[in-house]
C-alpha cells in the first residue's frame, strides 16, 4: 500500500458515494478521534466539504479551536474501531491507544490521521454561520489514498471484503460498499 | 408494497447509509425531476436534511420559488433513469414522460413523488444564508417507506438486487448497498 495524493479537484470522488468516515483533530498538545457519517462533499475546485458534529462532542473543543480536521473513510478491518471512537469520549482518555488505532503525520495540519483507511483528507474550517446547526463548511487542503484501492481516477476495492468502504446503519450495523454496477448514459 | 409513514424523529435512518437520492420539484404549473448525491442527514428532531443543488439547474428555480422539494431514494430498478434525470435538463421537456417516471401526489407539498423508491421524505426549504454555497437546508414534513424494504425500524433490502439502494460513482457507474454486518459495540 502506497499513500498517493489526489489532484485536490478529484477529491469529491471520494465521498460521493456516501461511506462512514473517521474524524481526527488536534489542538494545544491533546488529540483525539470519532466517528461521523454525515459527512459528504460540498463543491469541486476549490474542494469544499460539509461535516455535522455534535456540539458536544469533545472533538468539536479540539476543532473549534484548531479551525481544522482530518476526515478519513476506513477500511472495513477497522469496523469495531470505528463504532468504538463513535460510541465514547475522548474526555476520558485517549482513544487512540485505548482502541489500538495506528496513526501517521498528516501534510498540512496538525491532527493525526489513520492508518487502514481507503482515502484521506486534511480539511481547514471556513467560519460560517451555519454553525449554529453543528454543520462545519470546510476546505480541503490535501488529499490522498490507498493506491491500491483507489488509481486511474477511481475506485478499486478488491475481492478482500476487509479492504472495502463502509456505510454505517447504527447500533453497530453497517452496509459493506457493494457491487460495482454501470448503467447506459444518455452521452 | 406499501408506503408506510415514519415517525419524523426516525427519518435520518433513511439517509444515513448514503445513497443516491432523486429530487422532484413543481411551482407554477410545472414539475422536474434531477439526481442528487450530496444529501445528508443534519439534526434528528424536528428532522433537516442538508441538500446541495447546482445554481444552474432548473429544479432549482421551482425549489427557490416554492420553497419545496420531494427527495426520494430510489432502487436499482430505476438506475438509468436516475442516471438520465441527472445528465438532461428539464428545461427542454418534461423528464417524468420522457423517461417513464411514474409518480403519485405527495402528503405536504405540491411536488409529484416518485415511484420505484425505498423511501420518500417531503422537505421545505428553511431559508439560510449557507445557499450562497448551493446548499439548503430543509425540514422534513412527512417521510414513508417501502414497507417491504423498510420495517420493524430497519433496511430489510431482501435478495433482489434491483430492489437495493445505489451509492453513485460517476459516469453511470454505481455501487449497490452491500452485505449487512455487524460488530461488537462497548454498550
Amino acid at each position: 500500500m502506497t499513500r498517493i495524493n489526489l489532484p485536490l479537484d478529484k477529491c469529491w470522488k471520494l465521498l460521493n458515494h456516501g461511506p462512514v468516515t473517521v474524524i481526527t483533530s488536534a489542538h494545544g498538545g491533546k488529540t483525539n478521534v470519532m466517528a461521523a457519517s454525515w459527512a459528504m462533499p460540498l463543491d469541486y475546485d476549490p474542494p469544499k466539504i460539509l461535516l455535522v458534529l455534535d456540539a458536544a462532542a469533545y472533538s468539536r473543543e479540539l476543532i473549534d479551536a484548531s479551525g481544522e480536521f482530518g476526515l478519513q473513510i476506513p477500511k472495513r478491518r477497522i469496523a469495531e474501531q470505528t463504532v468504538a471512537v463513535g460510541q465514547s469520549s475522548g474526555r476520558n482518555g485517549d482513544k487512540f491507544s485505548r482502541f489500538g488505532l495506528k496513526t501517521f503525520p498528516a501534510q498540512q495540519i496538525a491532527a493525526p490521521m489513520l492508518e487502514d483507511c481507503v482515502a484521506w483528507m486534511e480539511c481547514k474550517v471556513i467560519p460560517d454561520a451555519s454553525q449554529r446547526y453543528d454543520l462545519f463548511i470546510a476546505e480541503v487542503v490535501a488529499c490522498y489514498v490507498d493506491s491500491d484501492r483507489f488509481h486511474d481516477n477511481q475506485w478499486d476495492f478488491g475481492p478482500d471484503p476487509l479492504e472495502r468502504s463502509m456505510h454505517y446503519i447504527s447500533n453497530g450495523e453497517f452496509f459493506s460498499t457493494g457491487e460495482r454496477f454501470r448503467v447506459p448514459t444518455l452521452d
